[in-house]
Parts: structure tokens; C-alpha cells; sequence
């Protein structure tokens, strides 16, 4: 059937269609049709909704995310037709029903989930069937590899290539920030995407557009690393393993973690930017993904054996992660904290042993450093300011200010102070409780919003002394993040009272 | 945040916002807003889709279902804040990790479907878990009672009310539109709801819709059925048991039937309806939602066990179901059949004896006839014409034409005839295959298609004698029928070729 396209903005996938046609076209909400733009010579499989209203009889809505690949104008004509049911249905209720997925059939289910002919519901029940009833290494490795067919891939002539990523879970790991211009500054090249924080305060990516561009097609990534090494950008503009990130959204509402998806997605990523070498940062401890050393340790076999089945060298680093890393948490003040490191700073202690250590083992693993060597290495990139250099580089490249300065990072203005309550050590700070408050205060949007930790764990400190700082860019948020505080409690001082009833000032 | 409402038509639920006022309220895609109608004195949680263009700054979408209970008028004044995550959310986890939920997370969960709180995607998410991980029938007992407690009721005053479902899967399944006037004409209350056809080639409220209104409200129901003894209606306009329709439509996709959740379906519509006796047909056999009897007898004591808990008597009635029931498929067909037996036709068997099982096992449950003694009574009933009397009442209570005939009832006037290719016995009839080919035809949407069998199971044909003919409404559907018909093979004649190459033509 011919309709007259209407363009509609909605950050969804599918077509809308008057009730009339799509009883004409034989579909119901939730079946699928094929429209085509003859003109452009694209064809898209989308999910109907219908209404009777909104669009009239003759007319069909394309979805924003669905017209970017069919590229249609408004008022354009296109060919509307009936589509089969997709068999990747049968394969996501195969899995629900506790069965193994072959590699044709994973293949199918996530071509359909990039090319939105799978619904979020859909996608949602795959997550589901693959969290509950678990994937094993062959079924990861297939997740993996169509992850990475489905999207685009960099295609190096040199090598090693090398990447790092951390699994996340800790506030403040800003240390991406530290280790690509290490490694870069060595020599090695390092394409690295990041992600945008979901539940957290602040990804990579997030931080890393405070100071520069991070939205670049996978040839500029590529072309940026042949010119200066190194990258920090986001993953998502690079259409990389691209499902990655409908199976991301899908697990959102739910805080989900399924280790089967997680690996895929990690070693997709890793796969497509044609990485060689690969440290893979294993936050553990209580308040992260991975809160048993043990757990940590069979997930680290995991990413090895998962490195051997994709002929990548795969490197773990179980590091603590029960406190934030650093001090800073949010986008401008961990950016601020990180160039400040770069520019010479001798704290924080956690960010830059952290940093240097993950750096290390990627030059020991890439022969730049002698075993056991890398640490130092890394330390001298560091203190004789290379690093440093080849951070104003990659800025520049990525069409940022190379001259900025760490201390020209200005957190929001809107503060508030909290202050030991007694005199004591502090003795738990809560990953989570800190991330809530610091998103309560704006971040990671406000990019000036976040929390800095004054006192760290195990420091002493003297009651009337600042423990944390909230900052945000609004005064109405950093109202509601203290609220939070004064609920969440985020760190503790020996001895400290954790509730009163009824309630006293907070600090 | 004040925003001016703009009513968005579409199949959906939840509200679109522009994406500076999302960031403003502090949410994104898959959050949550409170969306306040202060005139109205009217609330809702929506689920948040976010534009740039559509929907401007200061205003808020509001898809169709969400509306209907927030009862905005266009430019009306909204009031929009960020709401917290729903803890239901919590509870879809517990169940995807395996736990078995409480009385009270139950709720929860049916609450928030029903209040439009959870999306899609959510919704799936808790159906995939229950069907993968199971319930047992202390939580399918939860999920029904909550599932009551979330919609309407009907309450009668007098007693016994009566009451039957069928689990679906046989094509022609026509029986409650014999079974209703025969028990109403013996005395008793039958406030029987039907659903559509999902899947099926027609649900009974698609059959009788062929006749008399079937959208009526709870009160008209009751009402109804006080009057003449019983009705046939649709139960997704009675708002009885709401969520389950959102939990029918996630399960579309994947055909899934998920035994705790059909259990709790059927079971919640029953108690809803202030039944005291009802009848369970379960049709068991090769083809059907029930392959093995063994099965079935599993699945009938699981039935009476959720009476029990539910204060109910349930028999249950294990049918054949490898073959159609009758020999209409598809609503014009099923109605002028059913309508011919109330009139007095003497065939189809399968359909008359079956639907006086049924009957008579009610009349006994109710005491209207001795054991034994149900089905001669039924007979009695239907033979004498009050059978007959009676449906004229119902169909004039709901607005139809009491002196319909059958024979005015003339199905698509586009027609295909098959023809035994060779002769011999009819040894299979498929029943999915039928149903593909009825709804390829239109069914059931289109009313007068569908599909008349000539020749059942087990009878004798000569060669070129018909087999089936199809009926549809439109030319294209009927083409499109004959293929599908084609590749398909819906019935078997011994000893005919199942596939030639190259191809024949068929019969």
C-alpha cells in the first residue's frame, strides 16, 4: 500500500499507522510491516502501533530512530506492506524455554534487534530468558561476534592495538582519563570508547566532554588514533556493536547485570575497535558489581577464556573498589581531579596508583615495559609530563582546548558542606548512596553537579571538619541532593550516631 | 513543573516530553513522571518519552491510554514532577532471580500494569520470569486475587452463578454460543465474558459480535444477566480483570502460554464474575495448547486446586482437540453453524456433543439435572426450542436483531473450493494450518471469512469430491489464502502426496 510518510519525532522505533490502513494491510499493534523508500532504495522492518486520530487514513508515521535509516522527508511516498513474523521470535522464546541459541540464531536476534524489527519488549524477554536461564561461553562468544558483525568495525594495519574497560559499579573511575595518554604516550594506540553513565554519575564519555568532543563515526576514531595514538570518545556515535546499546536500555529499569550480556558486550566493543591486548578492571568489594573476591576471580577466567575464543591477550585487574576512586565524582570535578594529575598533582593516591597500574600491565603486555616493570614505567610517563602532552593532543584532536587547565574546571556554584558530626575515623563510605546524591544534584547532565570527598576511609578526622562537599549548577537540586544526604547517610564516622528519632540537624 | 497538555492518539501509554523539560524535571527515556490533573483531581504515573520537535518546551504529550484516566482536554494545564522508580520493579527482579514473590509484591506488580506504571518492556520482563522460573499455586493464587482486586466485580445477590471458559487452541471452538442459551434457559445466571481472537481465526466475542453488541460495561453485564440469564460479551470493555490483557498482548509476540499466568487469567475473570460453578474445557490432543492428556489430567487438578483456594466448585472437561470443532472456521461460518443447531440442524456432531457435555455438566454442578442425567437434559433443552428462545433474548438484550437466521448470515462472497486430489480417508486436519489459512483470509477481522470443512477426520472421499472450501471478503486475501494453502497442506487424504518437485498444481 502507498502512504504519504509524516515524520515523527519520538525517540522510538516503528510506524504508526491509521487503524483503517493497517486493517487493510492486514496488522495489528505489535505486528511488524515493511516499508520501503523506493526512492532512496531503503527498506526497513517496523513494529505498528496504530491509532485513528493522529494519523489519518492514507498517512504513515515513521518513528525518528526508524526514519534514520529509511531517511524519508515528510510527504514523501512510502510502500507499506504486511512483514512476516520474524523467526528471531522463535529463537528468544527458544531461549526462554531453557534451550542453547546456535550461532545462526543469535545471529538473528541481534540483526533484528539493530535493524528495530525486534520491539523493546522483545528485547526485554531475550535479556530476560539470557539473565535467567544463563548463556555458556560458546553462546557468548556467538552474542559477541554477532554484536560486533552487526555494527561497524575498525580495521588497523599497525599493531598491537590496545584497549582497556572497566566494568564499572565505582564512583569517581575516572581513570581512563589517566591511562590512554600513558599508553599513547608510549607509543601504543588506544582507541578508546567509553559510555555515558545510565545509573551512574558520570561516564567516561560524560567526563570526557567537559573538555572536548566525543560524538565521532568510527573512521575518525580511527583516523584520530593513527594521528595522535590514543582516543576518549563515546561508543555510542561510533555505531559499534550497536545492539549494545538496546540491550543496555532494556536492562536499565531493572538495575540488571547478566554476566552472559556483559561479557558480550566488553569483548564486542574490544573485538570491533581490533584490539590486541586487552586490561580488563574488575572492581570488587562490597556496593560493586562483583562483591566476592571469588566472583571476581571466575569472572576474570571468564574474560580470558572469552579472550583465547576471539584471539585477543586478555589481562584482568581485580582492583578494590568498596570507596570511590579518588575524591571526585561527577563530570567536571573528576576532570578537574585527573588533569590535575596529569598536570603534576601527588593526590589523589587511589586514582593514580590505579591508573598507573592498569596502564603498566598494558605496557608490560605490549613489551614496552619489562614484566613487572610497567608500574614505574607508566609513574615516569606520568611525572615527566608526556602524559600530559599527549592528553593536550588527543583534546585537540578531538576538538577540544589543548591549553586547558585543571584549575580553569569550575564545579557548579550552588555548595553545600558537610561536616564531621564528632571526632572519629571514617569508617564506610557507600559507593551507591554516594552516586544517588550526586545524580539528586544534577549529575551527570549538570556536568558542574557531583560530590567531593574530603575525608577518605580510614582518615582521621576532627569533629566540625568537612567529610564532603556537594556541588550542583542549580540551587533546587542541590536542595534535593542534601535531602538525600541527610536520608542515604553516605559516609560514616566511627562512632557516629546513623539515625535519631525524632530527626536532629544533619552535621 | 505546569505544562499544557497535548493529546497524542496513539496505541500507547505514558507521556512525551521535550527533552529540555525532561532534563529540567531530572528524567529520561524509561523514567517515570507524576502527571497531575488538578481539575480533574486525577493522577497518574507515566512512563517518559522524550522528542525534540513534536512536543515543545513547555508542553506535555499524553498517549491515548494514559489519558483515558487522567481525562485531559487539549491545552489544558498539566502539572509534571519526576517520580520515584516504582518498587514493583524490585519485585519483577526478585522473580527473574527466582524467588517466589509475596501476596503483597504481587499486587504490587498487577497494580502498577494496571495503573500503566510499568511499560511494556516491564511488563515482559515479569511475564518472561514467571514463565521461565514458574509459579507455584500459592502465588498463582496471589496473582489472581490481585488481578480481581485491580478491576471490576460484578455482585450478584442470587446463587448459583454459572460459568465456563475454554483454554483455546481448536479452531471453530464455537461452544459457548450453545452452551450460554442452554444453561440460561434452564434457570441458571451465565455472565459470560469472551475474549477476541488473538492468535485464532475468531474469539467467541468476534462470533457473536457477527450478531449483537458485545461491548457492555460490568453494570450492563449484571444487569444483563439478571434479565435473561446470560450474556456473551467481551470482556476487555468490562474492565474485569484488567491487567490481563497487558499481560495477553506482551505474549503475543512469542505465542507464549505461560501456565501460572493462564491459570491465574482464566481464574480471575471467574471470581470477577461472582461464579460459584464452572466448567474448564480443555482440549487436549496433537495441535493443541495441551499435546498430552497426561498433561491435561495435570492441568484440570491444578484448576480444581485454584477453586478450592478460591472458594469456587471447578470441574473440568478434557476434549478432544485434534480436529476443528464443527466444521466452521472463522466467524460468519461459526455463527451461521451454531445459530442451525439452535434452529435445529442435527450436525455438525463434534459440535452438539461437545456442547452439550459442557451444559450438562453445569446443569448438573447445579443440580438443575441428576449425575449422569446433564447431557439429556442439555438435549432436551436444545431440542425443544427454549435453547433457541433463549439466544434470541440475549442477542435482543445486546442490541442485536432477535429473529436473525441462520441462513441470513452469507459468509465472504470470494470462495475457493479444494478438492480431494485421489480418493480415500481424511487422515489428518491441521489444525494450525487451518487457522494460518482462515486468518491469511481475513479472519477475523474480516467476518465472512474463514473456512468450511466438507470433510472430517476419518470420512471417505472420492477424488475430486471438495475436502474444504475458504471464504473470504476481499480477492487479494483469497489469493493469499489459496497460497498459503498450498504451502500449508491443512488436511490430509491417504495416501495423498504430501510434496511434489517441481511443483504441481494443487488439488
Amino acid at each position: 500500500m502507498k502512504l504519504s510518510v509524516k515524520l515523527i519525532d519520538i525517540t522510538q522505533r516503528g510506524v504508526l499507522l491509521n487503524k483503517l490502513d493497517a486493517r487493510e494491510i492486514g496488522v495489528m499493534d505489535g505486528d511488524r510491516v515493511q516499508v520501503i523508500n523506493q526512492a532512496k532504495g531503503k527498506s526497513v522492518t517496523g513494529v505498528v502501533n496504530t491509532t485513528t486520530t493522529i494519523i489519518e487514513k492514507g498517512t504513515v508515521g515513521v518513528f525518528a530512530q526508524t526514519n534514520s535509516r529509511l531517511e524519508f522527508a515528510a510527504g514523501e511516498s512510502a510502500e507499506v506492506r504486511e512483514a512476516e513474523r520474524p523467526v528471531s521470535l522463535d529463537y528468544v522464546k527458544k531461549k526462554m524455554n531453557g534451550e542453547k541459541l546456535t550461532k545462526d540464531e543469535v545471529f538473528e536476534i541481534v540483526k533484528d534487534v539493530v535493524e528495530d524489527t525486534l520491539s523493546s519488549s522483545e528485547i526485554t524477554a531475550y535479556i530476560s530468558a539470557t539473565y535467567i536461564n544463563g548463556m555458556d561461553m560458546e553462546e557468548v562468544e556467538h552474542l559477541t561476534k554477532a554484536m560486533v558483525d552487526t555494527g561497524e568495525s575498525l580495521k588497523f594495519t599497525t599493531h598491537p592495538i590496545v584497549d582497556k574497560h572497566s566494568i564499572g559499579g565505582v564512583p569517581g573511575n575516572k581513570i581512563s582519563l589517566l591511562v590512554v595518554p600513558i599508553v599513547a604516550a608510549a607509543g601504543l594506540k588506544i582507541p578508546k570508547t567509553s559510555s555515558r553513565a545510565i545509573t551512574g554519575a558520570g561516564g567516561t564519555a560524560d567526563l570526557m566532554e567537559v573538555i572536548a568532543s566525543v560524538e565521532f563515526s568510527a573512521q575518525e576514531v580511527q583516523e584520530m588514533t593513527m594521528k595522535v595514538g590514543g582516543t576518549i570518545v563515546w561508543g555510542g556515535a561510533t555505531n559499534i556493536a550497536p545492539a549494545d546499546d538496546r540491550f543496555i536500555t532494556v536492562q536499565y529499569p531493572f538495575k540488571l547485570d547478566a554476566r552472559g550480556q556483559m561479557l558480550a558486550s566488553v569483548m564486542a566493543k574490544k573485538v570491533a575497535v581490533g584490539a590486541d591486548l586487552v586490561v580488563i578492571d574488575i572492581p570488587v568489594g562490597r556496593g560493586t558489581k562483583v562483591p566476592d573476591i571469588n566472583e571476581g576471580r571466575k569472572l576474570a577466567r571468564e574474560f580470558m577464556e572469552m579472550g583465547e575464543r576471539l584471539d585477543m591477550r586478555v589481562e584482568c585487574a581485580l582492583t578494590y573498589g568498596e570507596s570511590p576512586v579518588g575524591r571526585a565524582i561527577g563530570p567536571k570535578l573528576e576532570v578537574r581531579e585527573a588533569l590535575a594529575v596529569l598536570e603534576g598533582a601527588t593526590i589523589p593516591n587511589s586514582l593514580i596508583q590505579k591508573s598507573l597500574s592498569i596502564a603498566g600491565i598494558l605496557l608490560e603486555m605490549s613489551g614496552k615495559a619489562a614484566m613487572n616493570a610497567g608500574y614505574e614505567a607508566a609513574e615516569k610517563i606520568l611525572r615527566n609530563g608526556k602524559a600530559l602532552e599527549k592528553m593536550h593532543q588527543i583534546i585537540e584532536t578531538q576538538g577540544g582546548d589543548p591549553k586547558v587547565k585543571s584549575e580553569e574546571i569550575v564545579p557548579g556554584e550552588h555548595q553545600f558542606v558537610v561536616n564531621a558530626p564528632q571526632s572519629g575515623y571514617v569508617i564506610e563510605l557507600n559507593n551507591q548512596a554516594l552516586i544517588t546524591i550526586a545524580r539528586e544534584a544534577g549529575a551527570p547532565h549538570d556536568r558542574g553537579a557531583g560530590i567531593y570527598i574530603h575525608a577518605k576511609k580510614g582518615m582521621k578526622v576532627n569533629r566540625g571538619e568537612p567529610i564532603f562537599t556537594i556541588y550542583a549548577e542549580r540551587g533546587w537540586r542541590l536542595q534535593r541532593a542534601i535531602e538525600t544526604g541527610r536520608r542515604l547517610m553516605p559516609m560514616l564516622v566511627e562512632g557516629m550516631l546513623i539515625d535519631r528519632v525524632p530527626k536532629v540537624h544533619w552535621a
